[in-house]
């Protein structure tokens, strides 16, 4: 374990404390929530495992553990879509990251090409079932010239 | 599975489509990103299996699964601090739910008392190992009168 973490050792610790004392999950990662510092949009929702978690906070740029392709994953290694930490929260149980980035170049941080990963809205109450809506209308870049032919990370 | 829920059957069709299609991990639950839909805040993050998600839908009321206790749990049911969905939304391929709310009452969505469950920041780059930052100076509630003796859901 990194020399930046602390071993939990009571609630009130975990809850009240000022030692960062996070909690790795059986798979040994915790989920981050990536928003927009600017705007508050929410980008993505992925994982680090202990190593990414220290290498974000050590450098100021987002790492994640990318569980498909099982690596430490520096984002915009590939895309030059790199995410810029401007503020990293931890929440009460400290099982949770908040990363608040501004993104390089377009400010894409979607696979897809959309700026954000959550482009599409759910009908609620009386418009339960209808079909999704695109709340993006323009793709930010074309996946297929940035990824070639790389495999698509999506599983069924 | 309910009736709003469609089968997974491309990538295409998860990635492109308007079809609500969502993924549930192999515990049956589905992570959930809520954000204050006025501030952008990261008020919590929690997990819906498929009858919290058709609940929250069709009532337009946040609902999600506890993991700890284990049970449905309508949000808001025990501190009057019900979330009303403004906005929901679902990432590009189907496994992961962003909800922007309104929170009512004080407008707090924490546990330990505080408006967000992230009220603490870790120090960066050059600052790594500092002492976490709070970033709420006072509780918006007293967890005490509103919970009374209820078990902490915190883990060690």
């Amino acid at each position: 374990m990194s020399s930046l973490f602390h071993e939990r050792k009571s609630v009130e610790q975990v809850e009240e404390g000022c030692e960062l004392a996070p909690k790795f999950d059986a798979l040994g990662v915790i989920p981050v929530v990536t928003t927009d510092f600017h705007t508050g949009e929410l980008l993505m929702h992925a994982y680090m495992n202990p190593e990414a978690l220290e290498k974000t906070i050590r450098t100021g740029e987002a790492h994640y553990w990318s569980r498909s392709r099982q690596c430490l994953w520096h984002k915009g290694a590939t895309s030059g879509l790199v995410q810029k930490v401007l503020d990293l929260r931890i929440d009460d149980d400290q099982d949770t990251i908040w990363m608040r980035v501004e993104v390089a170049g377009s400010g894409a941080s979607c696979h897809v090409g959309y700026r954000s990963c959550f482009y599409r809205s759910i009908p609620l109450r009386e418009d339960a079932g209808s079909s999704l809506l695109f709340k993006e209308l323009e793709k930010t870049f074309d996946p297929i010239a940035v990824y070639g032919d790389a495999p698509n990370p999506t599983k069924l």
